[in-house]
């Protein structure tokens, strides 16, 4: 019950992925990269963070809250296929 | 000219911490941990992210841009601080 | 039903508190102010919106998914408020 | 020298919109619209409220702080427009 998905792997291996990219930062920053590549590339790593965050939260409300796809209740599947609808827009 | 900082070093440590903080996170998804103490943590990655890149991005404006403290031209020196200001309330 | 909540006066009278904070913007902007004061003022209205927009999800989760305070299944009123309590520190 | 921008008419008119779209926030609260409707009209406002802040804060540093387009130090103009592009990524 306390699982967060089916698949976990694939969560752990963005987060993996993730590392990599600051690992990439880290270099930069002791290799005297250009600034402006710096920043390029840690506001990728938020975007790719704020997807995992999504991803996460998605998760949690389909197996630890409703689930749209087999909640017997028509209104309640709704309210959460809303929501989930209107998280993608803010936390994107 | 490139480089981002007198200090690097402090930057490259924040990196490997948030390194560190990621790694918790695939060690939480692997073992099954709780959600709501997964989403907990991210978060506070997310924050720490966050304080990064101001961080990163407050140091290109004075080292690259224009650094109040030894600007000659007080209107200028005015413009960046205000800046400065500004992108704390908004990237924190 | 439909309805978001049991008060939707609050609610309305925080739009209407953004409004005429948007018209205190316009003023500025019409009259030349500073700058770095635009920037704050809006900063502000960002904020106040953002606690609008996390009142206004609450709600729905309470109303329209899942209320911690007076579901039956404990494991779904566990996770109800477990996303409240990550959406509030996401969305804030 | 304090003015934001050579045509504040076109940021007073982005303003004067936003406004108008909170007034169809506060009527759909008042008129008791669905939940996931409120909630995506109030999304759409804070894109454009983000977008806004975006135009206010480049304006600030093309005539406050220093104008890619017309700044005579090179490793300036390239911080610069360095700057504004980062910044398009962080604040949209």
């Amino acid at each position: 019950m306390t699982h967060l998905s089916k698949d976990p792997a694939k969560l752990v291996s963005r987060v993996r992925r993730l590392q990599g990219q600051l690992d990439a930062v880290a270099r930069q920053l002791e290799g005297g990269a250009d600034c402006g590549d710096v920043l390029q590339l840690v506001a990728s790593i938020r975007g790719a963070l704020n997807g995992l965050i999504l991803e996460l939260i998605d998760d949690h409300v389909r197996h630890h809250v409703v689930d749209p796809a087999h909640e017997a209740d028509p209104a309640r599947a709704k309210g959460a296929s809303d929501l989930l609808a209107v998280l993608r827009t803010y936390l994107k």
